[in-house]
């Protein structure tokens, strides 16, 4: 018997009407002749509404007692759910992440998970019953509360699925995954199946269907996911291994744009490798997301140095990097930055693909600010007024 | 150093403003040098809603996924009570039941402590912190959550203070235990201490201000428990072991009525000790608590017999009665009852309590259906228009 994992998240349980709309659908799967387990994200608004009342108790909630009191919301809906299955006159049972020993390490926030000690859930299915689970939360070595980051629920479903070698379906509020935003490009096509690294780098790069470390996770362990609609007989998308199925396919298979960065240049900074890097240390200390680092060549023993950080860490990571140059009118922020990224699995063997794309680029006079590139990846940072454009000639040239 | 456990209802709970007060409160007790635990109830009517939350999705609501779900509403106000104490600058810490392991039996939605591991309690005390605790949940062997029923954050308290052997306090609405209720008689006094068995037997009377079984426990382990309003300077009342001190003072200390009563007669049925005791046993079955059990002498062999059970297990209690009675003009139901108790230790000493009572109601023309008397209580059955007479004449004559 095959073990089906689902998770749903958030917007499909966000009212009592949704909650028996998804009662219905996970026994529909377990009719079909599937052991089924559940894993649920808290209902609609739960999670930001909880944030705002700890925001009113304190301007600097402690990240213990906010993991504790974020991990609740989920204990609401999956308790709902087991209710309204048993309503329907299927057995069901509810888990918290220690009934099932979800054992995580790392930071409150954004704990990994280590572990799943899975027995009650493999007993519980022997037994017949349709299994829900709290998503998003875990126990670390401590027997503290910790939670998974935001979107954790996918992450959790994933690991469960590893953990019994299941089939994991991700039922979200859109219908799959596609090639650009089609809130920005309204030809987007959606995609029938993606490969885990092109969604990674797709995910990282502004595209938040689902959490990253879902898909490293899904990688990791070769557990293909599918992506998409419940109750609907909309096809949705499959994560999983392409690598060698598609290599000879089309070389980008997405496009992703995110506003959320600001561009930082050093100029004339000493060129020392070990002044350079200790910078950049620095700033990941505070756990700033440094990205697309580039470097002029030296002139004179000097450099420019350029990378972006997120808009919100502009402050904490300018106070570093203060700290590294005594002349404050070498530092340059802008502000005006898209980063325009187009990822395919393609690339690895399909060479000239930057080169096209920045030729298309200069040809419709959009301007690059910086580019960085990875194995399957092409970033430029461009005007945001030049994000629109660029994505319709883009997607447009390669078929997305 | 002296161990107090505090613990807060609902009402003191109800927001972020009442919150932060607690954390004031706390704080100060922590300052005048005492390790402090905290028992918190949900926030305000929190219960109530995730209560009907569960009755939107069945009308039947599985017990075990019913107190997963009500366990949740204690967990955010530990959770938000921990970060307030943090946000003045003192150590504090949140734990749900399974964390300091309050293992329970007994059926869900009225579990009973079996025991308290209590050790991360202790450790964390050391450490100087102030330590709060989800109350009214606990852990069963099997590893579920269940809870202690309607109330049960009192339990959970004095069960802590039992297993630190400490002080406990529980702060409430209400500014102390009453003689009578202060909504029925004006002129009614409140008490500076109480006894257990008589705070038991007012509390089993319809005196709801504290969960019964947290008094059980208090009087078992001789734990003294103040209640009273938090952040007050008037005074509550200690409820203690009184037997000796209070022997020869007044012998009623206080007065309860109930109206959620309704009697019932069965005329003419058989004078058989097996047919009565299986009646009993088999209502008893259905959980329904019979009391007030008068049987008049037998006549021909046959005898009427008047209990009382609560009027919302009326049609249930019927259902069996009818099965023991053939002749249905034979069963009368009388829902004009209140059930009017007075209660003290000093009864135990003075006789003639009852005469005199019975002597008053009949002097004022209140009629009294029927009578039922402990070592400590008498309880009259008398019409509910005669009940505020009732409480004026026995409260005046006995000082209440």
């Amino acid at each position: 018997m095959a073990v089906v994992v689902q998770k749903y998240g958030g917007s499909s349980v966000k009212n009592v009407e949704k909650i028996k709309n998804v009662a219905e659908t996970v026994i529909k799967k377990k009719e079909a002749g599937n052991d089924v387990v559940v894993v649920v994200s808290a209902m609609g608004d739960t999670t930001d509404n909880l944030i705002s009342l700890a925001g009113n108790i304190t301007q600097n909630s402690d990240k213990r007692e906010l993991d504790a009191l974020l991990s609740t919301g989920e204990m609401v809906s999956a308790s709902l759910l087991a209710m309204a299955i048993k309503d329907k006159g299927y057995d069901a049972v509810s888990y918290t992440a220690y009934q099932i020993g979800i054992e995580t390490f790392g930071e409150y926030g954004k704990a990994l998970i280590k572990d799943i000690d899975g027995k009650n859930i493999k007993s519980s299915l022997k037994e017949g019953k349709i299994v829900i689970i709290a998503g998003f939360q875990g126990i670390n070595k401590e027997g503290n509360i910790t939670t998974l980051g935001r979107g954790g629920s996918d992450t959790t479903a994933v690991a469960i699925a590893v953990k019994l070698n299941g089939i994991c379906e991700i039922y979200t509020d859109v219908d799959g995954i596609y090639s650009v935003d089609p809130r920005k490009y309204k030809n987007a096509k959606k995609l029938g199946e993606i490969d885990y690294e092109e969604m990674l780098e797709l995910s990282s790069l502004g595209a938040q269907v689902m959490h990253s470390r879902s898909i490293e996770l899904g990688q990791k362990y070769n557990i293909p996911i599918y992506v998409g609609l419940s109750n609907s007989n909309v096809k949705g998308t499959i994560i999983r291994g392409l690598n060698k199925v598609n290599m000879e396919s089309k070389p980008i298979t997405g496009l992703a744009t995110s506003d959320e960065d600001v561009a930082i240049t050093i100029k004339e900074i000493k060129n020392d490798i070990n002044l350079i890097s200790d910078l950049f240390e620095r700033v990941a200390g505070k756990r700033i997301n440094i990205d697309m680092i580039s470097q002029t060549a030296p002139i004179d023993g000097k450099v420019n140095l350029s990378f972006t950080i997120p808009k919100t860490d502009l402050k904490e990571g300018l106070d570093i990097i203060n700290q590294f140059c005594s002349d404050k009118s070498n530092i340059a922020i802008d502000e005006d930055v898209t980063k325009f990224s187009v990822v395919g699995i393609g690339m690895k063997t399909t060479s000239g693909v930057a080169a096209k794309m920045l030729k298309l680029l200069s040809q419709n006079n959009i301007e690059v600010k910086m580019i960085t590139t990875s194995e399957i990846r092409i970033t430029c940072a461009i005007k945001q007024g030049d994000k629109i454009k660029a994505i319709n000639i883009v997607a447009k040239e390669f078929n997305l």
